[in-house]
């Protein structure tokens, strides 16, 4: 039975699975990122944790990896925010060493969108966009039926944005004002500190130290129709409504899909998100962009968008 | 002779040409567009002023046309805010009663950009954007080596990108903060009173009212070291520098291209551009985006766009 593994580097976890043709998951597998300070270490790890998933039935055709600051072009990770790794980390390279068939490896948003199209509810469409929304915010952009892949590999850095002509939060790679510092699960927890400053209605998340809050407890607050919550919400599907209007300016999507942990939250950021990118739209655009949530949001749209590296040319 | 009427229909003039496999311009002309409020009038002096252009020995295998607010998809001029033609015009099937031969009709700045690819300096090139700085802003963004159309061949409106928040200037299509508000003909005129209310400094420029003042006056204040005028090509460079870096975040263009008539004032507006793009790139970014004038400046880049359209698929 032919079968491709799917990898998704993320900063805490790393998570594998196998994965048919179909997008069935056969099997999955999972360890901590955060223990293989060194890369060797890593790559080791992740042979060995490949390995044990495979049985005698299964035919490996190939890898497919997913990662934050990956080029697609160069099989490399490169000077990672949230990676142990610095500099360039010849990511396929060193597995070759353990597996001598196709490897590939892109940006995991990038991974997700190409998911969504040979997996999800972008099968049928030729020009779409992904935006994750976790710890940051990542783009990936199908234009003319083909992934986006930029000069080297880098296209969809869609989290780096500026939004405030360069005047407003730093995000993680230094970026003023850059839309991930507003619309993420880290972003969301830096709004609620912003609307505590501002506003004076008392409200639960008041309890909360910076460290201690989290996107849960955000969540549960709103659910409650706590006051801060609420703005923060609002505010946060405001400032993802707009950017993504102009978004919509440069490849013209028939739909946008959203997937990430910040989803959770439902319609509390998607009606907002709706709203305002509706009314932001240019006149030519009004009515024809579909905002959705990821159709694989309940399943690991992460390990299936690494394995669609492989199965989309397969 | 196999030839192509390449055709570029502007808010004041419409030009056309023919053009040859090479790019060389065989012969031109060009009339008021503002002569013919109806279109079925102006698709009649069109028709005539391409017969005029014609000789025996030319076998016409298409017609390409540029116009703002264009669909590929569509074949029409669709809401254009600088052109007296409403709603939706079926140009192509209008211009189809005169010629049945196959006609194509693009965005102006999408136009230029496959022009670049086709006869200037994209030839090798398989993923830039090109930017034209005319009345307003236009973007033509070639990535895989294709244009991107977009869902319904509106792709690349960056004019109407909203670069602050949602609390700048209006465009002409009333998005606010749109950044052809800013980084155009008419943009950089604006920015000229900013600059005359905010500073105190005596300036040539004082003379003029809003009406009177156009590009060239600018430009020859700033020649002459005119305070005002030097302060607005910075400001316009560091704004448009700053948006270009947010571009090159979609699809990581090798090359950015700009043409039109802000063009024309050469180092003033390029050195603070290139600066501002440079300083504002992510990381990975950096080093790796050229900014070029487009090579098709000295001929005539919107009947060569125009024909390209054409030409590329010959």
């Amino acid at each position: 039975m032919k079968i491709v593994v799917g990898i998704d580097i993320g900063g805490t976890k790393t998570k594998l699975g196998l994965v048919c043709k179909d997008g069935s998951i056969l099997s999955e597998a999972n360890f901590p990122t955060t223990d293989y300070p060194l890369i060797d270490d890593f790559i080791l790890q992740l042979s060995k944790s490949i390995k044990n998933l495979l049985k005698e039935e299964h035919e490996l055709i190939g890898i497919g990896i997913g990662a934050p600051n990956a080029s697609s072009k160069n099989g490399t990770i490169e000077n990672a925010a949230n990676l142990n790794w610095k500099g360039i980390v010849p990511v396929i390279e060193k597995l070759k060493a353990y597996f001598n068939i196709t490897i590939k490896i892109m940006n995991d948003a990038s991974a997700a969108a190409l998911g969504e199209k040979i997996f999800g509810g972008a099968k049928d469409m030729n020009d779409f966009m992904t935006i994750t929304l976790g710890t940051g915010l990542g783009g990936g952009v199908v234009a003319n039926g083909q992934l986006i892949d930029g000069y080297d590999g880098f296209a969809g850095e869609l989290g780096h944005i500026d939004i405030t002509l360069g005047d407003g939060r730093l995000t993680g790679l230094d970026i003023k004002g850059g839309l991930e510092a507003y619309v993420s699960v880290t972003g969301i927890k830096r709004t609620v500190f912003h609307m505590l400053c501002k506003y004076t209605e008392d409200s639960i998340l008041r309890n909360y130290s910076y460290k201690e809050l989290n996107g849960e407890i955000i969540y549960k607050a709103a659910l409650e129709k706590d006051f801060i919550a609420l703005k923060t919400y609002h505010y946060t599907g405001k400032i993802l409504g707009g950017a993504l209007a102009n978004f919509v300016a440069f490849t013209q999507p028939q739909a946008i899909f959203l997937t990430g942990g910040l989803l959770k939250s439902g319609v509390l950021l998607l009606e907002p998100t709706r709203k305002y990118l509706e009314k932001n739209l240019l006149q030519v655009y009004k009515g024809k962009v579909k905002l959705l949530e990821s159709s694989l949001m309940d399943k690991n749209p992460a390990i299936l968008g690494a394995a669609s590296l492989i199965w989309s040319k397969n």
